[in-house]
C-alpha cells in the first residue's frame, strides 16, 4: 500500500485528509502537533492513521501534502529536505505560490514539488470545521515546477477528482499570484477596510445582502493573512492602488455632481459585469478539465 | 372597499403590488406606463386592477405607494400634488430619503408622506423578476414626516407585516441616508470599482466565493444608481473617502513589509467582524419590531 502524508490537520488539511481517504491504493496518514487536534481528528476519523512524528513517516511517503500556514510550510521544507522519499510528490495548499516555489528550491533533485491552491475555505478554521465535501465544485490551481513529471501531474489530477474539485487550472506561480491578489486577497483587504469603520456597530438594521456578502470574509485569521499579504506584496499592492484610484474616480464624479461622467462609469462597469454573468450562464468560463 | 394605488410596477412596485394583495379591506390598483408592463402585470395578476391613468385614481386612493425611480417620484409629487385624497397616506420606496422628504414638502397639509425604504432587491429589474416573497425577512425602513400620524404609522406597519418584512426600523431621513451610504451605496461603488479592472475577463478560474459575493451587485442599473449616488452625495462621498484611506493604510503596511502594523490592523478589523457575527448569532441585533 502506498502512503499520502497530510501535514497539519486544520480546516484545509483536515478536509483534504477526509476527502482523500479511499483514493486508489493509498493510506492517508495525518500529522498533527497538539493532543487536542489529535483527539478531534481521531474522533472524526479524519485520516486512516494519525501521528505526532511526520519526520518518521517521510521516508515511506509517496505523496506529502503540506497544509500548515505559509511560514510552517517553508520551515518544514527546510528542516526535512533530506528526509523525503526519492521520487515522491510533494504539494502544498498555500494561497501564494511564487514564495512557495522559491522555498522548494532547497529540496534535492529527486523530490517533485508542485505548488497547489485549493480555492476553498470558510470564515472559521480548525479541524472542528473540516469536512470532506469542502472542495466540491471549487477550483484547484496547480503550478508545476521545472522538474515536475507528467506522471505526478496526472496523479494530482486524480486526487483532485477524488476530492470532487470542480476543475484543475494549471498556471505559473507568477500568474497565480497576480490573479489571486485580485480575486481573493483584495476582497479580504476590502472586507476588513469596510469593517474598520466607526459605523459598523451602529448600522444594524440597515444592512442588505450586499453588505453581508462584502464583509463576510473579514472574520479572518490575522496571523495567516499577514503572512499571505506580505508574501504577495508586489501584486497585491499594485491591485490595491488600482482600486483606490477607481473609488477615487467615483467619488470625484459624485462630489462634482457630474451625472454624465458617473452614468458613463457605471454603465461601463455594470456592462462588464453583465457580460461576465452571461458568459458564465452560457458556460463559457471554466470547464471541468478532467 | 378602500384603495391602495401602487405607481410603477417594476421589480419593487410589482413585488409590493403582489405582496399587498389581500391586505385588510383594500383593493390594490397598479399604475403602469407601457403596454408591455401592462400585459405582463395582467398575466401575472400583479394587482387586483391595472390602469394607465394614476391621476384618475388619486382622488379615491387611501394609500399611494410611489415606486418609480427617484426622479419619477419627485416629478409625480409635483405634478399631482393637488389630486391626492385629503387624509391619505403616501409612501415611496426610494433608496435615499432626505431628498424625498424634501420633495414631499410640495404636498398640501392633508397629505401624509412617509418615506420608506424596503431593503430588498435583486440584480435584475422589471416586472418579470417581481415576486410577492421578495421582502421576506428584510428590513423595512421608515422615516416619518413632521405631520405623520400614529394611525398612518400603524397602517404602514400592518402593511409591512402583511408583506412579511423581517422588521420595521423607524429613523430620521438624515440618519437613513448616512447608514445607507455605508451599508448599501458604498458596496455598489466597491463592486463596480472591482469590475472596472483589466483583469476581470482574465481572472476566470481564480475566483472564489469572496469575489463572486463582492462583485454580485455590480450588474446594476446605471441610470438609477447615478440618481441615487448624486442625491446622497455628501454622505456617500464622506464614507468613500474613509474607505480609500483605510485601503491606503493597508497598502502602506503591505508595501513596507510591516508585519506588526499589518497584523494589528487585521486583528482589530477581524475582531470587530467576529464580534458582530457573535451578536447576530445571539440575536442581539435587529429584532422584529411588530
Amino acid at each position: 500500500m502506498k502512503k499520502i502524508l497530510v501535514v497539519g490537520l486544520g480546516l484545509i488539511g483536515g478536509s483534504l485528509a477526509m476527502a482523500l481517504q479511499g483514493f486508489e491504493d493509498f493510506e492517508v496518514v495525518g500529522a498533527v502537533r497538539s493532543q487536542s487536534t489529535y483527539d478531534k481528528a481521531a474522533a472524526r476519523r479524519a485520516a486512516d492513521r494519525l501521528t505526532f512524528d511526520p519526520a518518521a513517516e517521510l521516508p515511506g511517503a509517496d505523496v506529502v501534502v503540506l497544509c500548515q500556514d505559509p511560514a510552517g510550510i517553508i520551515g518544514f521544507l527546510q528542516e526535512h529536505r533530506d528526509r523525503f522519499k526519492p521520487g515522491c510528490l510533494i504539494w502544498d495548499v498555500c494561497g501564494v505560490k511564487t514564495a512557495m516555489m522559491e522555498a522548494a528550491k532547497c529540496l534535492p533533485d529527486g523530490a517533485d514539488f508542485i505548488g497547489c491552491h485549493p480555492m476553498a475555505g470558510k470564515e472559521v478554521s480548525g479541524i472542528d470545521n473540516a469536512e470532506a465535501t469542502l472542495f466540491r465544485n471549487t477550483h484547484f490551481i496547480v503550478t508545476p515546477g521545472p522538474r515536475s513529471t507528467r506522471e505526478h501531474l496526472d496523479l494530482l489530477r486524480r486526487m483532485a477528482e477524488h476530492c470532487r474539485f470542480g476543475d484543475v487550472i494549471e498556471t505559473t506561480p507568477e500568474r497565480h499570484d497576480e490573479m489571486i491578489a485580485y480575486t481573493s486577497q483584495l476582497m479580504h483587504v476590502i472586507a476588513v477596510s469596510v469593517c474598520d469603520n466607526d459605523e459598523l456597530f451602529s448600522c444594524q438594521g440597515f444592512e442588505g445582502g450586499s453588505f453581508r456578502d462584502c464583509t463576510r470574509v473579514a472574520a479572518l485569521d490575522p496571523a495567516m493573512w499577514t503572512q499571505l499579504f506580505i508574501l504577495n506584496a508586489p501584486a497585491l499592492s499594485r491591485i490595491a492602488a488600482q482600486l483606490e484610484e477607481r473609488i477615487h474616480q467615483y467619488r470625484t464624479a459624485i462630489e462634482a455632481g457630474d451625472r454624465e461622467a458617473l452614468n458613463a462609469m457605471l454603465a461601463r462597469a455594470s456592462g462588464r459585469k453583465k457580460q461576465i454573468n452571461l458568459e458564465r450562464a452560457r458556460g463559457d468560463d471554466v470547464r471541468p478539465s478532467f
